[in-house]
């Protein structure tokens, strides 16, 4: 019995928990939260894998600390059994550890979710259309 | 009765007519492969709707010819019902009608596509990441 309200209320869930982990630089709760074969999509770089994220959130948290800052309400959802599409705005502000000035970037994403076999959905393919504001 | 191979013969021919129909300006042909609730996701830029297409796509013509090369064949397809998310490569060349040398872009497209009532698919999402090359 699927009920599409439900399920947006799980998909706005999960792009809220995964904002929150990544400010937290809590990778296992983000990689709990992609399928195994998630492919991220941005501009001027090749696609990114599963392991190749694993590998560039543990370099980035390193040197920064990374807000996400979905418009979690404002999502656009399409649900079709056990796949969604969403889009909507997102913005995030990006601070050195060591101090100085903050970045930020805004734009929008384009996200597919898949219905997995224990039930929860997780992100399957994302297009993150982010640039970078003039500071 | 779904048939996935018979879909995503479908799809890809929607994408192949899409790249023929803009090299050829034909913006009716474009207005019918995507439904009225289209949203075409870029960096740097608002959303941008069906009108909007239309309009951009009208303006365009008057300078530019477009030659869209979407690896057709390399496309990422998944169905599930009605719906379909895609991801892969394209190459873009915009030469001036006025002559000159011709611009050239390279990168990724995330597209969502629906089934309509007509039994047709069209487009109903799409975020493009291509990025210009140095030329």
């Amino acid at each position: 019995m699927i009920d599409v309200e439900e399920d947006k209320r799980a998909i706005r869930a999960l792009v809220t928990a995964w904002a929150k982990a990544t400010s937290e630089g809590d990778l296992a709760t983000i990689l709990n939260l992609m399928t195994d074969d998630v492919v991220f999509l941005t501009p001027g770089n090749p696609p990114m894998l599963r392991e190749g994220f694993r590998k560039g959130f543990e370099n980035m948290i390193r040197s920064v600390t990374v807000k996400a800052k979905p418009d979690v309400k404002g999502l656009d959802i399409t649900v079709e059994g056990n796949v969604a599409v969403s889009w909507g705005k997102m913005e995030i502000e990006i601070k050195p550890l060591a101090g100085g000035p903050a970045r930020t970037a805004q734009g929008h994403t384009l996200s597919g979710f898949r219905r997995c076999r224990d039930g929860q959905w997780r992100i399957f393919r994302d297009a993150n259309l982010l640039s970078a504001l003039k500071s």
